[in-house]
This record gives C-alpha cells, structure tokens and sequence, in this order.
C-alpha cells in the first residue's frame, strides 16, 4: 500500500534523451498499467510499439473533459477485468501525457485497489515543470476544476526530451506563466535568466525550476503548514481569469503575476523601483505584456465574489490569503478582505 | 487539508448515551455535510430534527448498492451547490449509519476538495466495532467489493448507546464475528469473556474492543508494515465463502476462524488441547457453531483459486499470507503456498 508522504520524499527524477531509452525499463516484478494520451502515437511511431512492454495500456483523449468520475469507473472496470491475469500485489499505475492526463491518472492510481504506486511521464511543458511534481490529483464536477481529488505523489517522474522537442509554440507560451511564477519565488533563478528563454533554454533550465518546486512541496506535502501557498504566486486573479473567460492557466498566471507585483507595490511591501526592474524583466525575458488584461472587461463584482468564494485558498468567508512578493525569491502571506481584494482588482484593471 | 496519519493517531471516541445529547454539537466554525442512512428517521423520530443543525443533510439508503462511483457523482454535484453558500475551507463530513454508509461516507470526505475532516457516527454494532475505527474507505466495481479506495480516518468517532439499544438481534450476531476475532487477538479480552455473550455485555466490553482495534490501526496506519496484516484472522476462508456464497461477513468470519485454528493445529503451531479449548469456548461465548459450515458445499477448486487470487492481502501469485494463532492473543503470519490453502481448505471442510 502506498505512503504518499514517503513518496514525496523519495521521488526521484530520471532523464532520457528519447523514447527508446524508454524500452524496456518497467519493473517486472510489478503489475503495470498504462495510461496514455492517444495524441502520443501520432508524436512518435515508436510509441504504440512502447506500450506492449504494460500488463495493460489504457487509451484516453486528454482535456478537461476526461477529468471525471464516469471516466474512473470505464478505467476501473478495464483495470479490474485486466487484473484478472495478473498479481495485484504489486501494481503500478504509468501516466504519460500533459495536466488532465496525470491529474486523472494520478486520481486512478490514487483509489485504485486502495492505492498504487505511481510513475508520471509528463509529456507537455508545463506537466514537466508543475503538476507531475505536485503530488495532487484532480477530478472536475459541475463544470469546476478540481473539486474532487487526492493526494498522491509519483515514485518517479521520467522526463522525455524527445516529446518537448516536437512541442507547438502555443504549448510552450503556456509554460512560461508557471516558469516565471517558480523564477520569482527563486532568486537563484531569477538571477541565471538573462534573456529571451527559448525551449533549449528551458531544458536546460527544467532541473533547476523542478528542484526549486520540490524544495517547497517536500515541506508541506499536504499544504498543511502554509508553505506551500507562496506556489499560488499571481493564482487569486489568475484563478478568476481562468473561471471567467476559459483562459488557459498559462496565460491566467502570467497576467496575475504582474498583478501580484502591482498589489505589492500598492501595499508598500515592494518599492516602486523594485516593481519596475521585476516588472520589465518579466517582460523581456517572457516576452509578456501587463497591459494584455486589457483586451478583458473586468467581470461584475457580484460574479468577481462568487468566483473567490469558490476558492479553496480562501480563509474565511470575507478574508483571503493574498501571496505578494518583498523581492524576487522573497514571498509573503498577506491576508486582506474579499471587499479590499476586489476594490483593488477594478483599481488594477483601470490602471493598465 | 487533511492528514490522515495524523487524524489516525490523534481520533478520539465520544460516548454519548441518547440521541439528544448530539444536539447541537457540530463545530459552528465548521461548514458541515451530514450523510445518513435514511432508516435512522424510523429508528428515532428525534432524528430528523438534529439533522437540522447541519448545512447540508444528505439522505441515502445504506447497502452495498451505495458504494459506488456514480454516489459519489451525486452527493458531490448536491455538496458543490450547497457550498456557494458557505465557506469551504474548514469543512467536515459526519456520516450516521452502518458499514456501507461509512465506506461510502468516508470515501467521499477523501476526495471532496482533496479530502475534509470526518467524523463518523457508527448505527450498527459492526460499524461501531470495526469498520468506524479503520480509516479504510471502499466503493465497489463491477460487483466486486472494495476495489477502489482510500485510507482516511474520522477525527472522531461518536458512539450513541441509544442507536444500539433498538438494534435486531440478527445484527447483534452478525458483529460477533469480529468480536471473537478481536478478541482471539487480545488476551486480556479474551479471559475476561466467561458466560454467553449478550447485547447489554457487549455494550460494556465496546470500548476494550475499540482500544484493542486501535493498538493494532495506529502502529500501521496505511498497512505497510504487515502489523495490520493479523485484523484478518479468519478472513482467508471467510472472504472465500462472503465472496462465493454471498455470506454476511460476521458468519462467513465467524466460520473463518474455526478454520484459523485448525490450520494452526495442522501446521503444528497450536496445540490439540489448546484448539479443543479455544473451538470450546468460541461456542460457548458466542453461541457459534464450527459444524454450521457443513451445509455448504466447498465451490470447485478452480474457482476457488480464482476468488483467492483476487485477494488484495496474497503475497504473490502463487503465495497467500494466512494469519494462525500460537494462542489467545499470540497471532503469527504463515506464508503457504495457493495449491496447499486449497487441499487443507479441503480437508477441513471433510473433516467436519
């Protein structure tokens, strides 16, 4: 039975050039699934051929869609049925693909037989950097994102160069809100960027902003001892942008970012210097622009705080936990009210 | 966010004597979902009134019926509604009612919102023996029980004496399973059982029961270290026959443990005498009968082999872990092999 707090502790990340490397490499004294983006076989030919090493491959088109309990059950019964042939003693559940792939098959491995251990294979760049890593799982109800999920860390996460080689712009566009996110809780890494990241810088920079992610969730695995909230660095509006317009989160946590400077200037927490040197730089080296929010009304107020109360970071019905930043690699808790927080979004939005 | 080791080692039991006095005891800090089995309103027509102080009292009939994915889907989709109107952040499941409403109840405390706080209120003796105390979570699939779940332990467990007082005497029967188990594997329990057990004994020998469930549960809280392993005295035969001829599990344990010790006087860890004197006073304490098994036939080896080598607790395909008895309170792990379960669970069933 799996310990997911040991996990944490314990995972370890592996490297391979490409898919070949791959051959192979599954445990045979484990039972294995495989669950796999089907866009993965049009990526490399080698990829079906991959999936017959598995006790059983599992097929699914990833998106939010797939993020549900209907699709637990179909997985669940081809799980069982499969398990018919082999020992379920020690099973072992692989997820290759982006965030709604592992994020479902991480909830699988996570129920399944009481849970099993688990390997993720992130295939897109902002898996890669962010949700392999963080030990949570998550299942959409009602049309909302996550509200149904579990804790459960993968033993290992295997990076792949070869699937971020192929990878569209647009994918890596989306990336960088979470690479500039984890760059300024950071200061070592804030520093190494110098200038315009391309995708061969980013791999180069993945161990590093892996490492720094890692460093935070190992202590506070369970987001019980408030560690881990400085990781929602530019999320409060970058939430709301997302719930609102259906924008991508990449693009929801870059505008909030600038935001989150902006509210740390305004609190005098961040001087107005600071602000002006972390603000261009974020939009040099990213290629960002604050003034994009402007392309977007602000939503009605009413609408504006039924969206924050959703929000399981709130603190109390009328406070929410705020994460601003002194300076890069220096975050801090601020706590302000739901009134003070939306009184400041329509003074943001007008100031762009 | 919720830590289940921790809930585990820090869970607390309440003895209330009558329904009244659970009024209004509900934490008011807390967002509050009551999930309850629908029978308790009959039971109690104060009940319906205390399930007023709850945010969210959700009704559903108990069974294994329950305990499935498509539940889940449900009661999820009524709490997201119901909690636009309260805050989410400290929210706590109270789940009323026997096995199949725990597994059900507390699978669902596990996941809404990456797992809240539980509390469970046991109705039935069984529930308020064994399955309250566990932290073990279970929704069935394609009719085989428990394949999927999760450990999540209550904070605090409620005992309402009243609950038990109206309780059938078939229900009564049906826990003595798991008391003669519980109490083969602790000493004191058992040498302080002399006359036939009765409902109002059972009430004052509960919370030794409780605490000796416990001893074991919190030295391997996610049964990794085998402890845990020993709570499936009798369970071997006993799945076999809940499984094949759809047995109540306190018969199918209560026939299971005749057969643990018979296995531990063939393979010689048990002595004649001592067998002869527990198999005596297992049918003098709780009425239980080892030839009660003689009216079934034993199913057909291949089937048989195939329930076994479903069992989460085999050690490989080939091996099952089996718990024996050196004596009351001295239980001891025998690894033998698939083929040898299956000639002695034979021989055993001649022999009688």
């Amino acid at each position: 039975v799996f310990n997911a707090k040991k996990a944490i502790l314990e995972s370890k990340i592996k490297n391979f050039k490409s898919l070949p490397k791959l051959s192979n490499i599954v445990k045979s004294e484990s039972s294995s699934i495989l669950i796999y983006d089907e866009k993965l076989e049009k990526v490399d030919r080698r990829f079906s051929k991959w999936t017959n090493q598995f006790d059983l491959a599992i097929k699914v088109r990833a998106g939010e869609k797939l993020k549900s309990l209907a699709m637990i059950e179909k997985v669940s019964r081809m799980a069982l049925k499969s398990s018919q042939n082999w020992s379920r003693k020690h099973t072992c559940v692989y997820v290759a693909g982006g965030g709604s792939v592992g994020d479902f098959g991480g909830f699988f491995a996570s129920i399944f037989l009481r849970g099993v251990a688990l390997v993720h294979i992130p295939t897109t760049w902002l898996a890669a950097i962010d949700s392999a890593h963080g030990g949570k799982t998550g299942l959409n109800v009602l049309g909302l994102k996550n509200q149904l999920g579990t804790f459960h860390s993968a033993q290992e996460v295997w990076i792949v160069e070869s699937f971020f080689q192929n990878q569209s712009l647009e994918r890596f566009e989306d990336c960088l809100g979470e690479v500039a996110k984890m760059s300024l809780l950071d200061r070592s890494i804030w520093s190494h960027l110098k200038t315009r990241l391309t995708p061969s810088d980013l791999i180069r920079v993945l161990p590093r902003l892996i490492k720094a992610k890692y460093k935070v969730v190992t202590q506070d695995p369970f987001e019980t001892e408030g560690l881990r909230i400085f990781l929602n660095l530019g999320h409060s509006l970058g939430h709301l942008l997302e719930s609102h317009y259906k924008m991508g989160h990449g693009r929801a946590v870059r505008l909030g970012l600038f935001f989150s400077l902006w509210l740390s200037r305004k609190k005098g927490i961040l001087s107005n210097q600071n602000h002006a040197k972390l603000t261009s730089k974020m939009e040099s080296i990213f290629g960002f622009q604050a003034a994009e929010l402007k392309a977007f009304r602000p939503p009605q107020r009413q609408k504006m705080n039924q969206i924050i109360l959703r929000d399981k970071k709130m603190s109390s019905q009328t406070q929410l936990q705020f994460v601003g930043l002194k300076g890069a690699g220096e975050p801090i808790l601020l706590r302000i009210s739901v009134a003070e927080f939306l009184d400041l979004t329509e003074e943001y939005w007008r100031s762009l």
